[in-house]
């Protein structure tokens, strides 16, 4: 292509992804959370598995892993990762579900984004699954709790 | 399979997707919000288009655009829908981004989730994209804002 | 390309995908099912949600119903088809676990490979869970049980 | 979200998907060709079926109608559609490939992406499959070559 | 989150991934193989390449391959990996195709699912294949042959 | 299966992956270039921003670096990679784009394919975007530009 000058639109502001091809290898491991609020009458029936959809954490909690899996798809400038695990936990409160996702790596870079990518689909199927009995839910409060390397 | 009762196990609070194949073709509308609460100071950047990842907006709205395509993907119990259209814009203020997200198809089913996911995976990529200069960013309000059909 | 003849390769044996746009929309509906031969020990352990992978057949559930709205991705000459619903169900035997998937359309090609791959699916992701602690098990016996169209 | 302004920001040059809701549903065929140009010696392995990765052209032919049915996963702005038939075809030159595609659909939009990414992810195969053996290809003369409806 | 108590959750039964984190990376490999029983008048027409969808074991092949690597999408509670090869070969009998994928790696966990998910594949697109031509046919034996790691 | 011979098949052209298990890690770079040509009035309104589907530019760099990581699943037999990074950038001029990928990694095998995929589904997004104004467009020029390991 010889003098055709690529170089100068690196400088205009577009997207770059990080090169973490100098980082060393570490042990990462990141925590998320984030809410559902719904009406406390989904949360009695999502107690006494009523909803019509079925057994709603189960399936948010399967939704939520698959998604970390796949962040690198979703998100265009984080890196694919091979997760050494993923974990998706859930606290039922009188008004809100509570949804807490571990993600664990040996990596050059952080998983952050994983654990907020399966925190943020787990809640969207949380929503899915009520949303025939529950009109008014929000997703509120998705955010990092922990993150650490050794 | 002979006498095998497959039948018992769906009454145990399995998921269960809706069939929607004798509901009619109609013509469906979702608009979807949320937003990513962040310091000002990321704002300033963000405006200044002086962040290390590049041009923000733009990432996070392809990034909505593409994952509404794939709720059914991410979304155990969502059904495959070919939508008309998707659209995701943003909105700035002093100490949060908004994120707005429009969809509509015709078909036998809503596409609210299809809203949802866009908003979601555009606040995630914004979150990705800010968070080398802002840990402390809050995803938040996400919901669905109008829901039509004709 | 002028007279470049492509049309000679068609006659050697080449993959050909069935054109469909000719045929008529209709309701279609596919049952099929499979099993995984295990030992009565790991019947029993899952009977106790005792297996240390967790709630084996609803992960397998969802597992197998994602898997039927990817079909097209896994096999390459199946068309992309819109499912109305996809069920899949479980039987527990003494020695094997039956997997039954029903699948629903309004297309213009049948969804018989929908069913299958639910199946399959379903059953190797119950292998997965079942692996740590039986070695010898089988999956055997899928095929499809019934295939109308109205 | 109250006086919110989202709307200014549409105005600035940023991506839209077409929204295709109001168009009629109409047959769509697309026909794309391109050529992969390699050496004389590479097309007279291929013919002999002598390439290191085995069987060059059935696994371009199937990756071609693979992509094909992943082009709204691919560009962004596609819309995506369940494609009633694509089929990719070769010609042998003394030192080129030739690829074409064919797509068809009964839509609302057309589906000349769907043929050109057929084309593209076909040549890209071919590539891969002669890359150990001749270091000079280029991929080269990818366009639309017909576009009707009906 | 204060207080809230998501840790109760985890004895519940839900599904768990591994956390391969603390394992050693070894090479690891696995062969699986299963059948595809079919009419011996289907097995003429496989011979002879006569089909009507074309080069039957070819597609089968990739198919196999392609679905092996993508495996951790599949089956959720497995962990993605970067395999080092994969391969799919097939052996013709008089009224059933035989199948036998083998997977390698070096990783922190086996992969006795991406060897058996290729195999599953590989026998769901024969299936597909031939299914014009033959109603009874049954995929059966699918089965771990061989696990090593050294 | 005893002694059913798989192995004959091994011998008749079949795809073969390639296995990688015994090569070392090594840093590895390659670049990949390509262009689309089109009308001078085409250039004009991009430079201007003026055409219908908004940012070209941005939005066919995103299409490109996500293809780069999903190149295994476009490219049957390439292996799954982790990318380091990948970047794509343009050049405008007077009746052409040109596109630029690098990837980089640390692996056992070369990441070319990554680099020419990022740069294919990159042409073929600017394609889409500006084929409401430009009907003659070709992409041409795709080739590998460099390529190293360390």
């Amino acid at each position: 292509m010889g003098a055709t000058d690529f170089s100068h639109l690196d400088k205009t502001g577009r997207a770059r992804m990080v090169d973490v091809g100098a980082k060393p290898l570490q042990q990462r491991r990141a925590v998320a959370e984030g809410w559902l609020r719904c009406a406390p009458e989904t949360i009695n029936q999502l107690r006494a598995r009523a909803l019509p959809k079925g057994d709603v954490l189960a399936v948010a909690q399967i939704a939520g892993i698959q998604a970390a899996k796949r962040t690198a798809e979703l998100i265009p400038l984080c890196h694919p990762l091979a997760l050494d695990v993923v974990e998706v936990g859930f606290a039922l409160e009188s008004d809100r579900i509570g949804i807490r996702a571990v993600a664990a790596i040996t990596a050059r870079t952080g998983i952050e984004m994983e654990a907020l990518t399966a925190v943020s689909v787990a809640a969207l199927t949380l929503y899915d699954m009520c949303k025939a009995v529950d009109k008014g839910m929000v997703i509120e409060g998705i955010r990092l709790v922990e993150k650490t390397k050794v």
